[in-house]
């Protein structure tokens, strides 16, 4: 194991895993900066700070289009998984348990669990029924810098897993399930996204009005024997996703719209969980007036009608909200916005 | 309705969009700096201009390829439609009348009409037929910032609407239909571009010796019952095209090379208007010496040999014509230039 | 002709590319900087030097995966071909000589002919075997910039071609043939990479403990009438590859994985060489320090955890390795990561 050790301001060598087993039947997902899509808690605190964070694997019986239905493998309960929100240089000691065997209820508000355990209670979107469908997981946080052999190790049923990994980058970054099949792991929910403030911030931080994050992904699915959908094999291969979708749900995001008023700047975190496809990501009616390529205040661009992310790439991108009425979220590659990649930003008054 | 205000030097809050019926059966384009592809009308005014533009919707039977012939849904006549050219804080005051059920010939000079009704009457590359099918359509310029339920509005065949917007973001913008199937409207042909100017334009702009817009599309046709191609909606679906074009027809830039001489700096004003594919934009020969993403003056790039564009992303690229002979333009993603993504520069003598 | 000029510190107007017939039968590789995958010679002079180099066409049958075996068209008898490293500025006399109607043996090392021919006869991954299949050819070098009908001229079988090109700009560049199909050609193999370095060098030259050259690039085969594959016109036509692989062969980064050491600073030349396909460029375990788009120094980006790269397009990668362990090179885009697109770097103690 590599000693811990510091280059150009950033800290690498964590110490070896845990995996273990534990007498655990508390809430899924702990962490005081854990929040469910597509909220963002803000950071309250000065310097660094040393997150506890759990969130455990669940199988959960979801919705993700009006009356399409499937057992989702999940980080915590939802897909996509709970949002993480840390400052670079934090440092996070993560605990994950595979509770894939386990029928977990997350629809009830739970003591001791994070912001996300409450916000999922009182606005259950995806409809979640828990189920079982024991298999091993692993947990891959892009945002980490550490040996996969090590911290991304998969782990069966019943098993937790315990590390240590520095934000040493700021940006929005996905995380998601590296075991086998990864992208059948990956389509069948297990991604999420930790966001990483600039210690220094970006330059237009005191303008901003809101900020929400924003995830694409595809799921691949067809009609399974019974009411359930089931994963495409074919589709996943071939590129041919069966939904693409925002926030995990087909129509979500125009359900709830996205809220702010004429006159504000609105920042989204937007993270393309793929898997595979790419995103050409605008909002109709507005132009984005600062982009930074993977959430990375260095990588400044402006004036952007529309932003091209790849599969596990990202950007954070501020637009202002040019007057009162109805802006749409969308994946400007037409043959995805028609499987369900858009969402509504509904601007009140100035 | 949001009122007007600045906000960073920029305005926004447009007065209510008008819907309502006009006697009008001028010339379908008016403008005097909106042009027939792939040219672009020199900014030859100070400061900034209150445009007056109009852009009707017709029905036009059209060629995309030897023996290929639809009948397109059109901004203006043509696939892509009209080159819109304004300079960044410019207002442009825009009318648009749904004539798609009336025909209405762009063959023949007309009065009144802009350059680009004067240049389609002399070079009718597409071979336009009028024609008629009525369906309601409407207008998003991703070049305004403005409310889209407002000014994106949808109008009947024989409606008309009338809205401002302001050119706050220098770039290259897509202009397309808004209405559902956007997949479909926009592959009917219902798309161009707006090139807006910055005001302090670009560094190397008293180097440039030539200018051109390339817009890049897909169609997605299959034969019909009759002569003519129709609509392939599971081409669509699937992200199959028929067809991979640069401005508008499979051979165009071959037939009519772009021309330009050895030692110039040429000046490509790039649009991949999709509406699903993205573009791996390259000169064969050729090395983009400059390149600013969206067509923003901050966003630069050097020395590229390719560019990727998203689905309704831009790109303004400088290139120094090395020495006289032939170059090809190409989308690099080899199976779109196979179904027609390529166009010839041709180079004289320094 | 265009006589030489120069401009911008560049030099442009090559003289006119000669096409002869040569009694040449001695190593189909030659230059002292040219190398096999991923090896990358380090440049070992000041100021710009004039490159003679050969790369001749060959035929040969290769492995491209366990039991997957065809008769690939090849620049010097692998795919991808040898990679070239010169410095900004430097000129290079090319020859080529079509010998795809000639048995060329490339797995004994041979006098005279380039670092790569060494390589290649102690390490030949792709099992090669001679062949021939006759056909015309020609090579497009990305990283040249001269007129595409003289330099890129195609050649019958038994013809030689040969001509000089100036590396203009920094970055790394795809090489190809031209010859139509261009899909069909580049996909049966024929492609490779310039690494043109930077006269002033990249920020962080300094630091840099290795160099690895990375090609990513899609077959299209299926199963022939014999033992060996073959060419699959409609997967090539439909985008569905039936590999997706790092230099060459689906499994050899695993086999022989790249080596570095924890707190190194490892540096990846990544060029996706198509033909079609995007990549979704991450390293599972690391972050991108340093991103430059393109290789060109000017298009500096940070902190990356994915690079989305066009069709022939390219990045200069840094990499700090964090600790002892495993980290996995990838597309992101995961349907392309199932069908091979994944390497191993395994990184020893600090
Ligand atoms: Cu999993
Ligand atoms: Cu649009
Ligand atoms: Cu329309
Ligand atoms: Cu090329
Ligand atoms: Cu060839
Ligand atoms: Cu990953
Ligand atoms: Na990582
Ligand atoms: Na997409
Ligand atoms: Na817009
Ligand atoms: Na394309
Ligand atoms: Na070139
Ligand atoms: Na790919
Ligand atoms: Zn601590
Ligand atoms: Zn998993
Ligand atoms: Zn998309
Ligand atoms: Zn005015
Ligand atoms: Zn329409
Ligand atoms: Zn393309
Ligand atoms: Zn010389
Ligand atoms: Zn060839
Ligand atoms: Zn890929």
């Amino acid at each position: 194991q590599t000693a811990e050790y510091t280059m150009d301001g950033m800290t690498f060598g964590m110490p070896e895993a845990e995996v273990f087993t534990e007498d655990y039947d508390g809430p899924p997902v702990v962490g005081e900066y854990v929040t469910l899509l597509p909220n963002l808690k803000p950071l309250d605190y000065e310097g660094n700070k040393h997150h506890e964070v759990r969130i455990d694997i669940l199988v959960q019986e979801i919705e993700v289009a009006e009356g399409v239905r499937y057992r989702a493998w999940t980080f915590g309960g939802t897909v996509p998984g709970p949002v993480l929100h840390v400052k670079e240089g934090d440092r996070i000691t993560f605990t994950m348990k595979n509770r894939s065997d386990e029928e977990v209820t997350i629809t009830e508000p739970s003591k001791g669990g994070s912001p996300f355990m409450q916000q999922v209670a009182e606005n259950t979107y995806q409809k979640n029924k828990s189920a079982i469908m024991p298999m091993p997981h692993s947990m891959d946080f892009h945002a980490g810098t550490v040996a996969k052999d090590d911290k991304w190790r998969t782990i069966g049923p019943g098993e937790s897993i315990k590390f240590d990994w520095i934000a040493n980058y700021a940006g929005s970054y996905i995380y998601h399930c590296g075991t086998p099949s990864v992208l059948m792991h990956t389509a069948m929910g297990q991604h999420g996204v930790v966001v990483v403030s600039p210690k220094d911030g970006y330059p237009t931080d005191y303008e901003v009005d809101r900020e929400y994050v924003v995830v694409q992904s595809e799921y691949y699915l067809e009609k399974g024997p019974g009411e359930l959908y089931q994963y495409d094999f074919e589709g996943a291969s071939n590129r041919q996703p069966s939904h693409v979708v925002f926030n995990g749900h087909q129509t979500i995001m125009h359900d709830q719209p996205l809220k702010a008023n004429a006159g504000e700047r609105v920042r989204f975190h937007f993270s393309n969980n793929g898997p595979s496809g790419t995103s050409s990501f605008h909002v109709i009616g507005g132009i984005f007036d600062r982009v930074w390529l993977e959430g990375h205040p260095f990588n400044e661009m402006r004036g952007m009608q529309t932003v091209l992310v790849g599969a596990s790439g990202s950007a954070t991108l501020d637009m202002i909200v040019p007057e009162e009425g109805k802006y749409i979220l969308i994946d400007h590659e037409f043959a995805d916005a028609e499987l369900g990649a858009t969402g509504t930003l509904k601007a009140g008054p100035r």
